[in-house]
């Protein structure tokens, strides 16, 4: 660590200013812009510098101004609209804040000289009323001050690019009786460079954006007649069946039964599993609450299990259901398919006994495993252990907990520890999957529940002859696959999987259409598209295939069906190969799924010509 | 036709007593009790017979005696309960009647004689008010009469057998308000054989029935929780995703695209489809009727082809969906898989130009006919053709009737005419299949439409460059996979198709369980199960798992370990192969869907021992 990248610190722990005298042995913590807590002090102290800009130009009076996990926003009450027309009068007032170096000043206010300093700001007032018991700190930069407990950066110098990125409207305390305020997001960097670095990195987001391509590629859309709806046309509902194949496949090899459950349940159901009473608003109801559509799969999976004696010779039992789900979201929460409405899951519910626990959770642990490395998802683990408020006995979740942590360790993954962020239920792992843009997921889930078999009385007979209640683990694999879809989307852009992509291959006929349509019927098994763009040059053609996200385009002319071959282009490279070969090249390339990627880098290495 | 069998006759098309003088030139069709005409006579002479006999014992007022599909029915008046202990009392008065052989008489008699008849009557007296002008006829036989207008069988000893089926309780007129009456069922045949046909054929009816097998093999199950919603235990959703992905391998050959839409839709979707206006009382409502549960895809298909602007070139567009339907269907019509509340359609909508429809039609009949043929189903077609409200054009109307008719030319089948009897907005093919025991089911369909179209606003560009609507197709083979699965068990009983059910092969060890396990995974894509009834003899596990409904048993002990053979036991045959053959043949057995059972049942001679 270079002491000039030093941005914040902390001493026994606690985050301080970095001029704070050091008067007695401690211990010292420093932290640079690469860690989260550098990152936050970093961006909370480019809120202010906004903050004062933002006074310097309109008058603004301040209410509050976070560092958020990609920059900060500043929330203000404005006499004047602010819009992104102002960013570059708004970027020039806070680089000569910046220009200025002002140093950050910790100073003690009483809760009387804080309501007089800001008596003409009711935000701020109520803040003050609410939070403030005798005293709190404000921070200074030259004449400007601001609320705050800190600790922030040394000075304003330390921010070398700052970039404002959108405003929106916002009410107080999220109340819409309450004032109306303006919200400016920015981001900053101590250096230009890292700015440099972040707008590309936007820039290819915006690229790559799932609905975006979705649209190029006809792969779904969205109307106002089903918001939040999903409409899948044919070569999406290609990809999403493509899904659901691969998971079968693994069902069979892993020992899940496929089972199809009901989307309506009577509202006795809800009231049954607790949902009703937890959850009402995210379910839609039917028929006058009579009847409510399924948010999730477990307590028609807790039905079946229930219908019939069941014995511990049965046990594990695995009910996997790709059932549709229902989830109210409000309408503004909704963004492509990241946060729908309708939504499919790769669900599945594990009956188990506790001494199977460790077992099962270790074959999920591998079953994720595999299916994130298909996608080649880098992912961490967290486990959240026992909340606060629990249900069931102590030595329980301690059983559990150690029975997560055993998994885990025996597939030999390093995980984080999310105290005390369990669900009443039980504790559960989450995987955090990262995309190739650096960007985080929840998608997989691994949950224990000691709490529905109790509340559906769920019983089987043991080794003893007694009446015993199962273990529930709820998991999930993908997630909902919807959220998926956009995630690989995103990952791969148009070039999706050849195993998942329904554009696996392009066939351009020069003057060979009868060739042509031969091999495509020889490759009647794969997505293949003949391409008819009349009047286009050969070349121009090409390349329309490549950018449509053809993963092979072949060209067939005259020269290919003398000697049976076909011209191949993949990335970069073009070459014949016989007409044999490229077949079963072709079907070896979907079977293993794995290994895609390498296959077709590798495919001059390894395939052709042998 | 022989003398005695005549039961009734048509002069000019009109229903006659057999002893009607023929006063001038006519022409004359008998019937006999193998035609639908001479069935429907004899049920409602025989109807009559027991209006008289439950005048004799019980006193009762006569309401209503008519014919139905499958017998006749009387709902009387009556003042002591009628139930099932009653009928051998009731067939012995019946029978009496009948050997004493009364004639039916015809005589006419006015409004006011038939009102003083039936003064005590309520019922009656309320259908001769609404339904006599002047004068109607009455039917004695000896000293009984019963208003109606014939004709009937020459005499009561025409019935030479009779068996009463049942009783319930229903309203005059279906109606809650009105009189509470008493039906009692039965049915009758001009001979004790026929009788005895029928008895057998409801016997294996009940041994067939669906509901009976689905619980005996552990297939589905309904639940209060969610009434006309089925539950698909794990070997019933095998059944149900084999049939999808038996029919996506069919689309795939015949150009149909799969696609998934969203499963609510707002009420301004139906009401731009004419569904809310039509169907209400049927559609499931959300959130107080701002959404609604789709009860059909073709809407949303709608939504799908005015997604972006259309060329005739890519007509026809044929989109095939899976999705999840619900009809509020009133929950005493809900009768296991026949009639239920949620279900799913192998549903797909073609959009076509008008000149391409009789190729599309011609290539759903063959689709239909490929399926049917599939589950050796008989069936039978109907075309339905212009009612007398209807939309559209006249001359469209006639070229629409024309293509379906020269389309079921084309493909060389017989059909009926339905004359008057198709949809308001277009003529229809409704396809009649027989099951095993002659039991009819309308399954698929093939409709035009040329209403939702214009609704939708649906356009495309023509050659000619100016914008044309098309034409929906609306079609499905199996219809409701519910209900179908529910034919295909009654149909088949538990010795399902061997491609389609989950229990292909049981696998019985005599002390040979790794030799057994490894015949297991070379069978890996097929449905296994190791038969492990502890305790039982050799021929009791056999018979148990024949019984369970496997479709191949095999017996795996020490001397087919050590000739590499498996004891193969089909029907009533069983030898020894080896087990390379066996695999092979069983490969054979899935891949040509139509022919296994004649395959199983040629085993000996095509495949073992070459």
């Amino acid at each position: 660590m270079e002491l000039k990248n030093i941005i914040t610190a902390e001493i026994d722990g606690k985050g301080v200013d970095l001029h704070t005298p050091i008067i007695e042995k401690c211990s010292i913590n420093f932290y640079t812009f690469d860690d989260d807590k550098g990152k936050e002090v970093f961006w909370h102290s480019s809120s202010h510098i906004l903050g004062n800009a933002l006074v310097n130009i309109f008058g603004v009076k301040l209410v509050n101004g976070p560092a958020i996990e990609e920059g900060f926003y500043y929330d203000v009450d404005s006499p004047l609209p602010i819009s992104s027309t102002d960013f570059i009068k708004i970027e020039k007032e806070f680089n000569r804040i910046v220009r200025e170096n002002h140093k950050f000043e910790k100073i003690t206010k009483t809760k009387e000289e804080l309501l007089e300093m800001y008596k003409e700001n009711p935000c701020k007032t109520y803040f003050i009323e609410k939070n403030v018991k005798d005293e709190t700190s404000i921070y200074k930069n030259k004449d400007f001050y601001d609320m705050c407990l800190g600790p922030h950066i040394r000075s304003t110098g330390a921010v070398r690019a700052v970039k404002l990125l959108k405003t929106s409207s916002v009410y107080f305390l999220n109340d819409s009786t309450k004032a109306s305020l303006q919200r400016i997001y920015g981001i900053s960097f101590p250096s230009k460079d890292l700015l440099k670095e972040y707008v590309a990195r936007i820039e290819k987001a915006k690229e790559m954006d799932h609905r975006k391509i979705g649209k190029e590629m006809d792969l779904f859309f969205f109307h106002k007649y089903s918001p939040g709806s999903c409409f899948w046309l044919p070569e999406g509902a290609h990809i999403y069946n493509k899904l659901v194949e691969f998971l079968r496949v693994e069902y069979r090899k892993r020992g899940f039964s496929e089972v199809i459950t009901p989307n309506i349940f009577s509202i006795d159901l809800w009231k049954e599993s607790g949902h009703y009473q937890n959850y009402k608003d995210n379910i839609y109801m039917i028929e006058k609450e009579d009847f409510a559509l399924k948010p999730m799969n477990c307590p028609g999976h807790c039905l079946m299990f229930r219908s019939k004696e069941r014995s511990f010779k049965e046990l594990p039992i695995r009910l996997a259901d790709f059932g549709v789900l229902h989830r109210n979201e409000v309408s503004g929460a909704l963004t492509g398919l990241t946060r729908v409405r309708r939504f499919q899951q790769d669900d599945a519910h594990i009956f188990c006994m506790r001494s199977q626990l460790q077992v099962e959770i270790t074959n999920c642990l591998q079953f994720v495993d595999y299916v994130y490395r298909v996608f080649k998802f880098r992912y961490e683990i967290l486990l959240s252990t026992r909340p606060e408020h629990y249900l069931g006995e102590l030595e329980e979740w301690e059983e559990a907990e150690n029975a997560l942590k055993s998994a885990i360790n025996l597939v030999g993954r390093p995980y984080k520890i999310n105290e005390g962020d369990g669900a009443f239920y039980g504790p559960k792992i989450d995987i955090i999957l990262y995309d190739a843009l650096g960007r985080k997921s929840q998608c997989a889930t691994i949950q224990l529940d000691f709490q529905l078999p109790q509340r559906f009385n769920l019983k089987y007979t043991g080794p003893d002859g007694a009446l015993h209640t199962p273990v529930i683990v709820h998991r999930a694999i993908l997630g909902s696959l919807e959220r998926l879809i956009g995630i690989v989307i995103e990952n791969f852009g148009k070039k999706l999987p050849f195993w998942l992509t329904p554009r696996q291959i392009a066939l351009i006929s020069v003057f060979a259409d009868e060739y042509t349509a031969k091999i495509r019927d020889l490759l009647y098994d794969f997505e293949v598209k003949i391409i008819d763009d009349k009047g286009l040059t050969l070349n121009k053609k090409i390349r329309n295939a490549e950018v449509a996200g053809y993963r092979l385009v072949c060209v067939v002319g005259k020269n290919e069906e003398e000697k049976d071959e076909i011209n191949v282009r993949f990335g970069t490279g073009k070459q014949n190969m016989k007409l044999n070969e490229f077949v079963s090249f072709v079907k070896n390339l979907c079977f293993e799924k794995g290994d895609l990627d390498e296959m077709e880098i590798d495919m001059n290495k390894c395939k052709i010509n042998e």
